[in-house]
């Protein structure tokens, strides 16, 4: 009997075939040497050396350390490219030249998959937003003004986003709490998650020109798990009157795989009902197709799930976050990345942060290692997700994880 | 008698020897290859050609279409690069291999001189933050509590950073009077300008690693002016809580021309008192050298000077916001550039923003083209700045321009 093949998957195995997300890795006997892969079940496709087994045209834009020359291909190319592994992968014909060309994923290292461009967070969860809004004001409106008319975003640090897997050292800063005569300096005590999905942007804008809500798809490429670390005491006394800014800079962890749009067809849900009839930009009331993702995430500290926000519940969809983001001319760049948001649905479990989970800080939760309210040095946080894929089959999302160092 | 070289200035030209600005240029006869120039009165000289014609071991760092290469090679190499193009520009023998190298100002285009990696944008002025919160809080203090404590910053939009000389396209946007039932979206109405002066950092740093107040000058490369666009009625609406967005992310003009902080060491000035003392982190009471500079600002619109903002006057210097900004181990690259934030000073003609010189639009001025109060489609703004230098004679900055074209 022949050994069993790393393409012969597990009947419904998330990373089959109808996924393949894309990658960047090292492997032990050249770590300098980055490489595009593609997933497929629990092994990695190095994609350019496939490309050039094959003799496919795409060997130019496969064999690179980077995402980013395919993203910049462009809508047609990404279709084609993925037709392509597609059979690479499943007509059995190609299994002897693929198969030395797969690596087990616990046998390389990954890295960031793009160079990020700008980096931008929205606030788009109605549930998280009304949270936040009781737990700092709890006299006045839950949501601001504004928030229904208009998906809230932040610009936040590019050069600080890191894949899946890098430590986070504890930030230090200042921070004031009201019975504080005067700021004080030192590691957050308040170090916090934001579970959140990723997108990622592949064909550049023209300055001075919007992108109208139903080009979404021309220019976005994929989808990825976000964690946006922040420190709610730093944050707290910084952020009046122009934002987050320190507290959040310090870190931003991406999943090293990026999940095609294609991918998640069968993942396109109904926004919630908006009760706010927005303006025509964002109006997605006649959309062709239907603006959320039914992406289920999972949030584990240190293995112990601790909440399951529903994607599906967002407000303003990626859509509207992409429209909005250029109605005033802004143009974009490959490899721009937004972030949704934190995710959280109406129940106390599907919150996205332990700001809303503990309260903020007033009700602790067990973990097996002791009671906690925010992060503890060591503690490993790590988020995963799935959607609904063709046939009834799942379409797993690639880990984000980060485990917390003490401050220097 | 032979013609008068380009090398020939009229005595305290602010672009003499002493100032040396870098930049980059094309020639019409050669439109695509950019390249790096450095500034001699009125004329660029052909860096990466000059090092080569001289056999100078910087032919790689300066033969480049960016400033990036040399930017990332370090103080040292900063130094002595400037060491040697002063002699090539100054000892008498260069002059015959130099001076066909030289390519006068009218006849070359100018661009981004580097490719941005972050940007953030400060408001260190007392004088323009105590004004807008005048403006937007007649009944509350007009300075936030923090704003003492710490130099308030918050990231921006690198993607949309322009040179000099690009014209910029009325955004449009949301915005929503406390009139309006609900907002309206169309071209912004109060269309501003913010006098700043940015700073590029070279050198990088390393995620978790602060950059202490005393080690500004092996990061920071130099000085530019900038002018950090405002759309007021689009930012009024939508910053509230998480900060500006697409106020301001439609573009941000910068000079075409760096002018290295070695050149302004004449221009070192103490900053204002401080009458909160900061934290250890930010304290420059017992720094080595002064954190100010006495840049000299003016803001013309179509020609006629509406305003001097002296920067010697910000509260926050440079410096500081460099060790803030990485207090929490966000790390540097090659290539970020922060803005100072809006520079006014205590006069009401040294205020460098239309929300300020009119009061959010109560007082109209005239220009000859009739009256002002937020700026109208045409009007073209310029920056113009100078510093002391060595010996009396001015170091001239790079002026940064643009004009308002109508909105798509």
């Amino acid at each position: 009997m022949s050994e069993q093949s790393p393409l012969d998957l597990a009947e419904g195995d998330p990373f089959g075939p109808h996924n393949l997300p894309y990658g960047v890795f090292t492997t032990a006997d050249e770590p300098d040497r980055r490489r595009l892969g593609v997933r497929i079940g629990s092994h990695v496709l190095d994609a350019g050396a496939a490309a050039h087994a094959l003799g496919s045209p795409y060997a130019g834009l496969l064999a690179q350390p980077s995402l980013n020359p395919l993203l910049a291909a462009g809508r047609t190319t990404w279709r084609d490219v993925r037709r392509a592994i597609t059979a690479w992968l499943t007509v059995p014909a190609h299994r002897p030249d693929m198969e030395p060309l797969l690596h087990p994923l616990g046998a390389v290292t990954m890295h960031l998959p793009y160079e990020v461009a700008d980096y931008v967070d929205f606030y788009a969860s109605e549930h998280h937003a009304t949270n936040v809004g009781r737990i700092f004001r709890p006299d006045g409106d839950a949501l601001t003004p504004n928030w229904k008319h208009l998906p809230i975003g932040y610009h936040g640090r590019s050069g600080t986003v890191v894949v899946s897997g890098t430590d986070v050292v504890r930030p230090s800063g200042q921070r004031k709490t009201p019975a504080d005569a005067s700021p004080v300096f030192g590691p957050s005590v308040k170090l916090d998650i934001e579970a959140e999905v990723g997108f990622l942007v592949g064909t550049p804008s023209r300055m001075g020109s919007p992108v109208a809500l139903g080009d979404f798809r021309d220019h976005v490429f994929g989808m990825f798990l976000l964690n946006d670390w922040s420190a709610r005491d730093i944050q707290a006394w910084e952020y009046v009157p122009l934002g987050p800014f320190l507290g959040k800079s310090f870190a931003t962890s991406v999943a090293a795989w990026v999940t095609p749009l294609e991918a998640l067809d069968a993942a396109r849900t109904a926004p919630p009902a908006r009760d706010v009839e927005p303006l025509p930009y964002l109006d997605d009331s006649e959309a062709e197709e239907p603006g959320g993702f039914d992406v289920r995430i999972s949030v584990a500290i240190n293995g112990q799930v601790v909440a399951e926000p529903p994607f599906a519940t967002m407000y303003w969809t990626a859509a509207q976050q992409l429209a909005h983001m250029t109605v005033n001319g802004a143009s974009l760049r490959t490899g721009d990345v937004y972030g949704s948001g934190t995710v959280s649905g109406p129940e106390v479990n599907q919150r996205g942060s332990l700001l809303e989970l503990t309260w903020n800080g007033r009700d602790a939760f067990e973990l097996p290692e002791g009671k906690r309210t925010f992060l503890e040095d060591g503690d490993e946080v790590t988020m995963t997700a799935w959607a609904p894929g063709p046939d009834g089959v799942r379409v797993g999302f690639g880990e984000v994880t980060g485990r917390i160092v003490p401050a220097v």
